[in-house]
């Protein structure tokens, strides 16, 4: 089984402290952990789903990733991260059957993890990230 | 705890051969179960990913909602399904807090599973359902 299972959902939004509020009253308690990805102008809100998180990102600074993607589309759920055991040699696997890679190699992700995003091209349009977990 | 885990991210894609081809290579099985809804007029295929499911759907006429979905943002995540313990409670503490919801009562979705949809506009833009289970 190459997918073990959903590490998290990633949510762009405008408005994090908005946002926050929102997915407290649904989930009837705060989250359970605000984190900073200073590299990659993020603050970010998380919320425990059972095995998963559901993760709202916002931009701190307009050239953010997030940011570009709400100036295009708006609000939306923006990624989707899957766990699987080896991540390099998923990759080897996914590379030899033609799937577009936008990391080629295991990076550094959140709190150390590997991961590797696969391009939206090869993913029937939703972007997908890997994490080593 | 209100939410006990993921149940599915539905993701809406115009060509449903297509997308089950891309996310079989990298699922590297075909999808675990192929399913019709034709009250909503949508065909799905589910990939299993440990406790929860990707959804790929796709509309088989024009005005079925994932097809208008589609017309207006191109493929993409459309929803997300968060699993509850007892619908019926949820709901009323949602309304009670002021949570916009599509359903106010729970219907019946696939599987004859209970579910609600919550209004976008009260969870930072994006859809989110919720099933009892």
């Amino acid at each position: 089984m190459a997918i073990k299972g959903i590490s998290h959902v990633g949510v762009a939004v405008d408005d994090l402290a908005q946002a926050i509020s929102a997915l407290a009253i649904i989930f009837d308690h705060p989250p359970d952990k605000l984190e900073s990805v200073t590299d990659q102008k993020i603050k970010a809100a998380l919320f425990s789903a059972g095995q998963s998180q559901i993760e709202l990102l916002a931009g701190t600074d307009d050239d953010s990733p997030i940011s570009k993607y709400i100036s295009k589309k708006g609000n939306g759920i923006h990624h989707l991260c899957l766990i699987v055991d080896n991540l390099e040699e998923e990759l080897k696997r996914l590379k030899v059957a033609g799937i577009r890679l936008i990391d080629e190699t295991p990076r550094q992700g959140v709190e150390g993890k590997l991961i590797a995003f696969i391009h939206p091209k090869s993913t029937a349009g939703i972007l997908i990230e890997l994490q080593q977990g």
